[in-house]
């Protein structure tokens, strides 16, 4: 995986000499992020380079390449993510600060008494006199996490933090990232159940199939608040989305069109599955595994018996395989809508797809899942609702496609705060009418 | 329990009218707290008056008796703890905003797998990537809150999330309420255990007796971080301190003086166990439960038969035995230290105390819990120690003993934050010493 160092880097500054810096950068194949530049005077500038490059000895060969260039000097070089994790990304505030005596009767002894008696008497009183009502727990046990694979519960929290960062940013929902140090679905089940009466709303995040569906399902039946695994249903309605776009941009209706799933892991079965909730004529599948079968056929997704069948049947074709480069240009079809969301690498790059005759393409790039879970946790808190229904990630789906670019069948950019306000209110509507 | 009203009122803007408000509120009872010039005209100005009465109906007569003066209107009254509990009292912020593209690499993808990776690698690494390593779980399941007993997990809220308003104000910690729907010891512990990698700490807070010391012994036991009882040992950090105090201020040694506990709860067991570590010289308790003999005896308490036993024998006396007034001032020996810490209503007065020869007396409201866990929590976790030793909770009701005022046995004003970086130091000092 590619990593993203800073450069403090000490240049004359006179023209050229920046550019310079930039040209070894490139000689040595780093891919240079932001420029900033951190002081001036008349003699010399110091700027903070940033550069994607392939792995640390590489970072390191680049800055010992920077520092060799005549008159310029190297004066720190970090990897950057780690210097920003530093401490962590999320921190837990009070409201209102306590300044003096009046205020520790009012928040503490002896007003909070009023506060638990009036829970006490109406359990609903807690959405409203506690966080409870805007706070969603972020759970996971940390098998499945990124390309990384079974790192376990606290090697996943950057993740977890990261997930909540946007939830507060783009929703203001306090999210708390729970690590559960448990891999048998039973027991966690049993642990986020016990804890759930802190939450209004259950995340479950970066837990492996197909344990994460047997515990959603638990989960689901047994509490009465919403829960979704983002990476089978966020991913699902931020990929449904794409495809809503995509169609509009090319003029097809996902009513009249055969729906190609390759891959049915958390996200494939997800999105597969909510392509026929969507409406689509047919969803045709494709999985190596026939674990994964029984799953995506009780959700109404039918099972083919290869890979070339869903290429040759599939107007829009959606790929969650995680095998890079997996789909050969001459097996697109004409007019096809291809997303190929295997990250870092699809399986089929956008532009080759494009080449080859399809009508849109795209990777995972465009499906962001920082676009979905926001704002439909948002709303489905709001709402009071008591779960995350169909018709609710349905009505999230077509409000993120509907706001996307000028019919060009891309998303919208996840940090416009109006974006998730329109996702929230999309669930909202979606859950009074349905609840 | 008493209410604390606020009534916005409108007067006439001159000499005496203000006056005739107060006098109004005295003539019923209530007693004044804070009052606020919200607007001032020449005419007429309108205040919130805030009151302390008996209860809802006592706060509407009131409101009724003020409305009838003349020239005088209430415009609003409220129940000022209700209306400021409104929303909750916490939230969960990033640290930085998310700006930009390079943010966002940084912060989530691809940049947060190399925090990933290096807690995978190095596990002690969590508490400098992430949140974890000032991190506390208030963990509760709300079977003995406040005066109000087993109300549940989600009618305690509103006492844990003001537990960690004072975490993150008072000692930069910050703190999540964890509600635990389960009251078999078990079944608690198990859940704690599970999600234990989330925090650096394991604050229990309002958990019945017998159930808190099989649960705190249990965590203690099997989890890596330090894990406290606030009931049990904050509270006696706390009291410690106001005893070590009251002896400087007194001229006593507590290493000569015979300690007695009137009450074995949570509370009473802590304060007799750490005044045993304290060095003094005898602790005797009596409590009419045979239940709480063992742990205490365990602790190197002496039971005694009755309670005139221990008010006779005690120079420190120190009751939390729930009973008002049960403390007759003819049995208070000249010289006596007396602390009686039963809220809201001490077994004795401390005034009458003085006037039958105690030499300094005072009650629960001079224990103020928020003086101890803040600071404690914060210098353990800075030291990264794996328990609350007794070196620890000594140093810190040192610590408190020595920040009060002028010898007057009084302790600090828990609002001042030097108070709590000087808990914290000491702790984290004791930490290093005997870790």
């Amino acid at each position: 995986m590619n990593v993203d160092y800073t450069y403090r880097v000490r240049v004359e500054h006179r023209p050229g000499q920046l550019a310079r810096v930039l040209e070894a950068i490139a000689e040595a194949g780093g891919l240079v992020g932001d420029v900033t530049t951190c002081k001036l005077t008349r003699a010399f500038s110091i700027r903070e380079v940033t550069v994607e490059v392939e792995d640390d000895d590489r970072a390191r060969e680049l800055g010992r390449a920077i520092d060799a260039l005549e008159s310029v000097e190297v004066e720190d070089c970090f990897d950057r993510a780690l210097a920003l994790h530093e401490g962590g990304k999320l921190t837990i505030e009070p409201v209102r600060r306590i300044e003096g005596v009046q205020d520790m009767r009012d928040v503490y002894t002896p007003g909070v008494a009023r506060a638990c008696e009036a829970i006490r008497d109406d359990p609903d009183a807690a959405r409203r006199l506690t966080m409870i009502g805007r706070t969603v727990a972020i759970c996971t046990n940390g098998t499945r996490v990124l390309g990384l694979g079974d790192i376990g519960p606290r090697a996943a929290m950057p993740v977890m933090e990261g997930k909540a960062v946007f939830y507060k940013q783009l929703a203001g929902i306090s999210a708390m990232p729970i690590l559960i140090d448990a891999t048998d679905p039973e027991e966690f089940v049993e642990t986020v159940v016990r804890i759930a009466p802190t939450f209004g709303g259950i995340h479950l995040e970066d837990i492996a199939t197909p344990a994460c569906f047997d515990i959603e399902a638990a989960l689901i039946e047994r509490l009465p608040q919403p829960v979704m695994h983002d990476d089978v249903h966020g991913t699902a309605v931020v990929a449904l989305a794409a495809v809503m776009a995509a169609c509009r941009s090319v003029g097809v209706d996902l009513g009249d069109v055969v729906v190609g799933q390759l891959g049915l892991g958390a996200a494939g079965y997800g999105i597969a599955g909510l392509m026929v909730d969507a409406g689509a004529q047919r969803v045709i599948a494709y999985d190596p595994s026939e674990e994964a079968h029984e799953h995506a056929r009780g959700r109404g997704v039918e099972i083919v018996d290869d890979e070339d069948t869903v290429l040759a049947e599939a107007r829009v074709l959606v790929a969650t395989t995680g095998r890079a480069g997996s789909i050969d240009a001459n097996r697109i079809r004409e007019g096809q809508i291809v997303l190929a969301l295997s990250n870092p690498d699809p399986e089929i790059d956008p532009e080759e797809a494009m080449g080859a005759g399809a009508a849109f393409a795209s990777d995972g790039s465009t499906v962001n899942n920082v676009l979905g879970y926001p704002g439909m946790f948002r709303g489905a808190l709001d709402a009071g609702a008591q779960e995350m229904s169909s018709e609710m990630k349905l009505a999230a789906a077509r409000a993120l496609a509907e706001s996307g670019g000028d019919g060009d069948g891309l998303l919208p950019d996840p940090l416009d705060p109006s974006v998730h306000e329109r996702v929230a209110e999309a669930v909202r509507e979606a859950a009074a009418e349905h609840g």
